[in-house]
């Protein structure tokens, strides 16, 4: 399990050092999955210009405070639908310990509704060696 | 595996319950995988107004009739964008016999292409406790 | 592992023959997982007018040269974001040695940055039969 502290509404969290050190010695797949309704999972490059076009397109596409039905409950009807079209959650493969992440690939926690205090699961199901 | 009968052309319905069941007295990783091209799952609150929301949504980004080649074949193109874009299946994992969801999230089935019968895929891989 | 080559910018492939040899004699579950950040994996209809659909919609939604930061040191965000919004990698259940694939599931590889070499890894996770 992995804590994340974010401190905007809208930020994009470099978290795969922190699965790196879960997955050591560990052979099969990983799954990091996050419990929220308003993050998100993914794998991209963290180049931090790209991290702010993510949060910018997303935002256009999907407007805080557009006359959602959920807003008069909650106001973040807007966070749940983007969370939901990233998804909440990514697998990779897992070999000799390692991540099997591309040479540009990084995991990503995407805080739609922060800033608060989040977790992300991070199961590893063993196999056997190839 | 579970079966669904969808009632409008888009809907989206809450099958956390059934695959709940499933899981039961089981350990490690469960795939929760829709074998159609025109429904989704996705993991959020299923709050009816949110829900509305997300339908909404998703059909002013792809809306129906929008002059797409595959209508010429079959008159649902924006279903299967829409299915594209939220994905077909979940992963999620299981615990002592129970689903690892955080407190606000549900397993949703989204119809693009109602009202069908429909099926949905309950596959869990097993792994003994850590 | 899987090597494809993309001929165009935007192009989508279907790799479907390709995984069911690899998935032959097992039982368990396949990860299809793209390592790069300008290509994403989903299981869909492979009707080429409905291809051609996607990609048109996508490029609508996020526009290529759209005054994305990342543009500024590689000419590409739209193709990050692209990517970030299908995901890499799909799960499919496989017994007997079948992907558990729908009538008209296909799985299929998208190109946004193309055209290039391309690999994507297919790795099974056995379990004994049910």
């Amino acid at each position: 399990m992995i804590e994340i502290r974010s401190r905007k509404r809208e930020e994009i969290i470099d978290i795969t050092d922190r699965v790196k050190e879960l997955v050591k010695g560990k052979n099969g797949l990983v799954v990091v999955y996050s419990p929220h309704t308003t993050t998100a999972v993914i794998i991209n490059e963290a180049e931090s210009g790209l991290l702010q076009d993510i949060i910018s397109k997303i935002n256009e596409l999907v407007p805080k405070g557009a006359g959602y039905l959920h807003d008069r409950i909650d106001d973040n009807a807007d966070s749940h639908i983007k969370a939901s079209l990233f998804g909440n959650s990514v697998v990779i493969p897992v070999e000799d310990g390692r991540l099997m992440l591309g040479t540009w690939q990084r995991i990503l926690f995407l805080e739609f509704d922060g800033p608060r205090t989040r977790r992300v699961f991070v199961k590893i199901y063993e196999t056997k060696k190839d």
